[in-house]
């Protein structure tokens, strides 16, 4: 199986509501850093396995509706207390879209497996990974 | 299936038996950094795989009984090489029976999956992976 | 001159005022893994800068006065925008002052500078430093 | 499963064909910073899986046929876009069969499964992982 | 002294002239992930040192003048021996312009000094730092 | 000002003497990722600060004097606390003297000044600097 990652970065504010979270349920922040990684069993003809200029493009695209926001207040995500891991699984959603949807190309169709890692800090970080189509 | 991976690190002494291990043999040591992922198929009710306090406060309880120690004279290791592989297997024990003793909390108890990963130094690391439960 | 470096990291949400910050105008936010620097110019008998553990000590409890936190309501920073490299002088000054009243033991009170870092994302830190005492 | 990892590099020039490249249909260059993990059900009566002198050595050996090349005039890379997938399951055939013919020693007939990751800058990467044997 | 870093890359061929070079006088390639470090001794009314925004593209606008090339063609770098410390200090000495001329705002008419680093390898290095004005 | 910096890593044994180490007073060990940075005014003909080969040739034939060892028995270092910092000072000397006794060339007599900087862990180091000649 053949994989390829592509990375970016969010700064995003948020809230949990929960006791288990304890000072997390104040208002504070995170610095995303995303890392989106595509599965394909083959590469097409040129040797890729997504166009990497796509991917990017796209992933930032995903990564602007939620970029620079508090995430207590978008509609997309109301409701949900947006833990690492709830997040990673957002961005894979629609990721999975893009490729399903031709975004990314033929290479994004022929997508088997996405994974979506968010490191919050250099001691915790979370992901969600599936297979797609 | 989603992950949630916290870190932190051990600083020990040890030597190793055998000949293929050349200037291993002498008494020398290494700082581990150790990364505990654990997965599960589903967030509970507060999107959380796992409460990463109680997750970061039990890893440390755990590296607590090797950090600071010359492995070679810890009785829970004896008799054996304590390579890199193996140590992250033994860790991988002591998680994984912290998650069915209910340490970990209801999280803990749904997860699926442990690996652990020790970086002995910039060029080489070792993991062990596997299902628990 | 020797120097000795500890880390630890905080997640804060901030906005700030001024056109020039576009979309930052929003309420966002940030992990900032923090580094702090201690120089002197020489080690005590037992060949240490400073107590490490001190050190640690001493910039957690620092860092807990903002850490989990929107920091466009923390009375200690109002009418500022809390810029990383604002941040970075805000850290050491008390850090600058822990030194000064010996929080730091014999080894802080002979440290000559301090130099603080702030990541705020994989492309971009901030950074103060200047002489103590 | 246990896994184990050692890291090397190359320093290449080389340039690809088709238009989905853009600029880099030029010639230009990389740094792979190449991680080869093994995979084993089992460690040795001495806890390896792996000799990692071993491992490391017949990585160089075998990075030593790329490196400080241009990968457009390799014979045994003709006609192929060297893309960063490409090359990691080249790396990835050659380590398959350094482990086949014992080359790794008996550590190395044991190995299920072989990951190689190749990072081509800070915000991308590609991997080809597989069973051999 | 205040700083401010912003980090990006390039992907580049080149060869060397010199014995001294070895293998790396064949045409071969680099990553060189740069970091460029703005140091002021005052902040402006906002608490910016310099706006990170123009910065980041200022440097990308630099590096698009070498990014994707093989270095012993371009004319802006004819007879050179490109090593990393050169290269850091061509660097520098365009940011240095961008920097006297406006191009990054009042904020970057008040940077003292400038450090430009270019990471070639996970185990090499080269910096150029130099007070402009 | 230009630098170059190379690395390397050993793996130590070691223990402290004095109550302020706390459970570092037991035998204990650590990995140090060693960073090596030399500081020249000028480049050579060839544009080299120093012969990278050189450089990391010397720097490893100078760790291999403690690599693999249990610090608190080598007569180099008796009697004193193996530290980082003190470490750091302890290879900077040696790196100095190598530099004036004309083992890293024509390059390495122009050096003006080195830093030698010891990771001990993700979340500690230390660095000794100074001018040499």
């Amino acid at each position: 199986m053949y994989s390829l990652t592509v990375c970016d970065h969010i700064m995003i504010a948020h809230s949990f509501r929960g006791a288990e979270f304890g000072p997390a349920q104040r208002l504070h922040g995170a610095t995303f850093a995303v890392e989106a990684e595509f599965f394909a069993e083959r590469l097409d003809a040129a040797n890729l396995l997504i166009d990497i200029g796509l991917a990017r493009t796209e992933l930032r695209r995903i990564l602007d509706t939620v970029d620079y926001n508090n995430l207590d207040e978008l509609p997309a995500l109301a409701g949900q207390n947006t833990t690492t891991e709830f997040m990673a699984a957002h961005i894979h959603g629609l990721l999975a879209k893009a490729c399903r949807d031709g975004v990314l190309g033929d290479g994004g169709r022929a997508v088997a497996r996405i994974k979506v890692l968010l490191r919050e800090s250099p001691v915790a970080w979370a992901a969600y990974e599936e297979t797609i189509g």
